[in-house]
Order: structure tokens, then C-alpha cells, then sequence
């Protein structure tokens, strides 16, 4: 098929590898011209993938227009919070073209404010005229072992029904596993939330504590996440899956995730914009904490997690005080909350 | 509450420090003598906690009917492969003594030949007369953590309803949190089970393999798991919980895991002879992953990835036979096995 990828970052750039071995046709949109022009002439994207060596059947262009005009299949590789934006143009540009195209994004947050998830935000912007299905692919995929063929697994779920399965067909190669899953809200939530678990995590360690204490954040965090998703209407057994558990486990245990550094500076006695100045850039679980904190209120979801994790960040709470609030809370059940929603939901399907 | 404890290993002295900790009389029963004095008299089991001190009320005895008469509750804390001969003299005691006591094992793995879980074995050997409840304790808790008073969460679970609250007043300290999970077949088969992926990450780590295809392992390894677990009446969330994704990411992660190491030391060129040799002691995943292949071909479940660890330990098959097996597998949906399993037992449940 005809993909265009529209973002070359790291992950746009990683997964427009993997389509082209799948042997589809693969144009990349990006804004910067130095970049586009390092792809189309020495096959290489050097800021975002060090010492790899793209096709040279992978083409670039910096024209939204001709990157739309080329795809069947839409991949939006760019940041939650340009989603909205980058969307709103190119339905315009599908509009002008009378054009119908297949979407999927790989973003893992909320927005910002509204606290949506990419594919509502989409869902907004999109014509339904033009865009055939909005689908999300989601999953335990550092770009870096992506580009070097590491065997990676991944989740997608659409809106529609059959849109998951176009992208498995367009994506899945002998390194790159791409499952279906018919829970949209699940696969999105648990992207998106994982990074308050990450920051926390990361704080634990840069605390000195043990892996009792971190699979303890891990587990339970999770445990949280799963509780507001299935209350949003995600099924709690997604979080058991690739975009749940499998992408907590690669951010919140290891040192490449810029959350978990964060929450190690954090520990280290760095404020919060000390830190992020020093991260260079805006700490996607900063965000998403305050949003899931917010959510969590408004759903009356319980998230200790995330409530003392709010107190730490914002509201200068100690680590002593953080730990005693979660350790001394009442004696309680391991998942019956998550049990109980989940049948209600099953009955409440027939 | 008077609590013995059976067995002086590493788990069975840091639960003991816990128990002393929540003001329980505590009396460890040991076989080695030397041990017994040790913890009697310098109030250290230096063999299995190095550079632990235990408070002096800790009493150990040799005798194990000095245990048996003590105990109201009896903590299990031996091997799964000693459980059935320890329970049988422990049973026999209990009807000399007329006196009924309530069980917690603390045992993770399933019995060698007959693949039970350990308290099938345990109702097998026990008078229902004698025995109140037969309860399970698990999740991630390294010992060494534990006795340092780590921040720590388990699971308990229990055959009828009220063994498992008991335990959880029994256990729960401010650094030592016990859940409640209704699901005794989940917690034991989620503890016995993950040694089987804790050996095939190892493997992946020592070829040099990345954190995409450990997180594809871990979840994917997991989801099997869940599906044989639900398969033998478990309910699949369990596994989302401390006894299954917990003690996993704990095991899975840590190079202070046996069956890790294992796994490492044959990616390395050891043969499974030569690794056992080198581990000074049989490694509980080889056995489980035996088991766990036996089981799912009596229960008809799909079991990829322990198929795949199972050729690779036993028939020699290639570490690129192993991967190419598991990712050419016909495209397939996350977790819809696991779904239908779940509403059709909730379904019969009613």
C-alpha cells in the first residue's frame, strides 16, 4: 500500500522501516527541511536515529500536501498536544483532494486541558467523510530496537471494527508482531498513563529503595490506571496486555525513559523545574499526573498512586509522608473493585 | 496470636521478623540444629540472611511438635517438592494434640508428577477436622528486602472465606501490606508459573536480545499463563495482580533470580546439565516449564511461548528456531481467548 508517515522522529522514522520491509510505499512528512533532505540523499535520520541506515526506497517530503495526496494509510507520528493541530490541516488537505484515507497514531498522552485521548481529539477533528477509520498502535517499542529489528510486539484497536486489521496487515513483519484488540479506550489509556508509574518508580530508586517497593508501584499503579480505564470504559484485561503491562515494563525499569530520570532527580532534591530544565523538554508524566488526577476526581476513581504522586510534585509532600500515606491505608482487596466493574460490564454488553 | 513458622530459609525467617514485628509470638521450627541454636542464641540465621538481626523473642525449636503445640496459625515455608511429607507428620500431630490450627503456605511452584498446586496437596494430606483453612501468601517480596523492612505487598488468598482476612491481620505491618484476593487457583498458579518466563528472559538477555522482545516475553509469557490459570477456573485479573505481574516483573528483571541466571547460562553455551551443575541446585523453572507443557496439552491451551522454552531446554531446538517459531505465528487478537474464558465462567458462575 501507499503509507505516508507524518512526523520523522525517532518512532515515525522506526516504523516507516518496518512498512517498507513490509513492502509497502513509504513517504515521510516532516517540517524541517534538513531533515527530508538528509533522508531523500544519504538514506539516514542522524538526530533521532544514530548509525541507521534507512531504505533508500523511504522517501521525504516536506509537503503536507504531497504526503497526503501519496497515503492511503495515515500514520500521525507527532506529539499529543500538535495532534489536534496537524489533524485539522490535513483534513482540510483531504477535503480539497476528495480523498478518503485510513489513520492510525502511535501518541501516548492526553491533551492537554481537555484531558482527551488522541483518538477523541481525532474523532473532533476528522470529517468522517474522508477518513475511513481512526486506529491507535500501541505497544512495548523503543524506536532505537525497533530500527535495529528487535523482535517487538505491539497492540492496535480502531473505532470501527476492521481498521485494527488493515494496520496489522500493513505493519506486521518477522520482527514486528502487531496483535488486534478491540478495546480503543483500554489500548490509549494505558500508553498514556503509564508515565505516572514511570516518574514514580523512578523517585523510588533515586530514593534507594529495593524491587519489593518497585513492583509494588508497578503492580498497583497499574492496578489504579486499570480501575480509571475500565470506568471509562476500557476492559481491565488490556492493561494485562502489550499496551499495559508490556509498555509500563520497558518505561519503568529502564534508565532511557526520561520520566524515570525525572523522578530520579526528583529524589536527588532537583524542584520540579529544575528538573525539567535539566530534561531539556516538558516530562510527559508531570502532565499526565495532574490529568489523571483531575480524571480520577471526576470519575471518583481511588488512585493513591497518583494522589500522593500529585501531593509529591505539587504540593511539596515528603517521600516519608508519600510512603506512610500509601502504606497505612485501610486493609483492603486485591482486585474486587476491578472484578465487580468488569461484570457489571459484561452484563450491562447483552 | 501464637504462629509457628515451618522452615528456617530466607522466606521463612524475614515472614518471621514480620509477625514478631505485628506482635505475634513467634516460634520457627527448623531441622538443622545448628541453625536452631544460632537464631536461639545470637538471634541470627547468618546462613540465609546475612547481616540480619532478629529480635530475641523469636524462639526456634527442632522439635516439630514444640511447633505444632504452639501455633494457631502455621506458616508452610518449606519446599513445594517437602510439602506433602511435612503436612502428613504436621497432620499426624495435630490429631495426637486434638487441636485445629489454621495453614498458610508461602510455597511457589507446582508439585513434581502429579503438577498439583500446593494446596491441592495440602487438602490431600489434611483432616478437614484438624485444619480451619488452607491460605496461600505470594507476591514480589525478595527476603533479603523483607527483613530489612522494604516497603512490601503480597496477595493471600484462601479455600474458604475467612482463612485469608485472618492472615491478612496476622501479616499486615506499615512496611508489610497484605491484599485479600478471593482467587486461591489465580495466586498459586501466577507464583508457580512465572519461573517459566523468568528462564526464557534470562536466555533472551544472555544473547544480547533488548528490552523490546523481554517486555513481548513478559506480557505475551503472562497472557499465556492467565490462559491456562482461567482454564483451571482462575480468574484472569489475578494475574494483572502481586502474585502474578508482580512477582514477575521482580523475577523477570532481577539477575538475583535462579531461573534468570539459568537462563543466561545457557544462551552462553551451557547445556542444561552443565547450568543445573554450575546453579548448585535444580532450577524451579525447569521442572515448571515440564509441567506447564503437560498441563496445557491435557487442557488443550494454547501455550506458545512455553512450547517454544520447552523444545529449546529439552530437544535442542535453536535460539532462531525459538524466535522464528514464535514470531511467524498466524496474525491473531490480543486477548480475545482470554476474554471469552472470562464470560463464560462468569456466565456458568451464575
Amino acid at each position: 500500500m501507499n503509507i505516508s508517515v507524518i512526523g520523522t522522529g525517532s518512532f515515525g522514522t522506526s516504523l516507516s522501516m518496518v512498512l517498507n520491509d513490509n513492502n509497502n510505499r513509504v513517504m515521510m512528512y516532516g517540517r524541517n527541511q534538513d531533515t527530508v533532505l538528509e533522508i531523500n540523499q544519504s538514506h539516514t535520520n542522524s538526530q533521532y536515529l544514530k548509525n541507521i541506515d534507512l531504505a533508500s526506497d523511504i522517501k521525504a517530503t516536506s509537503s503536507l500536501k504531497e504526503a497526503v495526496s501519496h497515503g492511503e494509510v495515515l500514520v500521525l507520528a507527532v506529539p499529543v498536544n500538535a495532534m489536534r493541530s496537524v489533524a485539522a490541516e490535513i483534513n482540510q488537505l483531504l477535503k480539497d483532494l476528495s480523498k478518503e484515507v485510513l489513520i492510525v497514531h502511535v501518541a501516548k498522552g492526553l491533551e492537554l486541558n481537555t484531558y482527551k485521548r488522541v483518538s477523541e481529539v481525532l474523532e473532533e477533528v476528522f470529517d468522517p467523510e474522508y477518513v475511513s477509520d481512526i486506529c491507535v498502535l500501541s505497544g512495548p517499542s523503543h524506536a532505537e530496537e525497533v530500527a535495529e529489528k528487535q523482535p517487538t510486539t505491539v497492540s492496535t484497536a480502531s473505532i470501527h471494527s476492521k481498521g485494527a486489521e488493515i494496520i496489522q496487515d500493513v505493519f506486521m513483519t518477522d520482527y514486528f508482531r502487531v496483535y488486534v484488540n478491540n478495546d480503543m479506550v483500554g489500548v490509549e489509556i494505558g500508553g498514556a498513563l503509564k508515565n505516572i508509574v514511570a516518574l514514580a518508580v523512578g523517585a523510588l530508586s533515586g530514593y534507594g529503595f529495593g524491587d519489593n517497593p518497585k513492583a509494588a508501584v508497578i503492580t498497583r499503579g497499574l492496578h489504579e490506571i486499570a480501575r480509571l480505564g475500565t470506568k471509562l470504559g476500557a476492559n481491565p484485561l488490556t492493561f494485562l496486555g502489550l499496551a499495559g503491562m508490556g509498555d509500563l515494563i520497558v518505561t519503568a525499569t529502564s534508565q532511557h525513559s526520561r520520566n524515570y530520570r525525572c523522578g530520579q532527580m526528583l529524589a536527588g532534591g532537583l524542584s520540579l523545574e529544575e528538573a525539567t530544565e535539566k530534561m531539556g523538554m516538558v516530562v510527559e508524566g508531570v502532565n499526565t499526573t495532574r490529568a489523571t488526577y483531575e480524571l480520577a476526581e471526576k470519575y471518583d476513581v481511588d488512585m493513591p498512586i497518583t494522589k500522593v504522586l500529585y501531593g509529591y510534585l505539587f504540593n511539596d509532600i515528603s517521600e516519608d509522608e508519600a510512603f506512610s500515606a500509601l502504606m497505612k491505608r485501610e486493609k483492603t482487596s486485591e482486585s474486587e473493585g476491578l472484578k465487580q466493574l468488569l461484570e457489571s460490564q459484561i452484563k450491562n454488553s447483552k
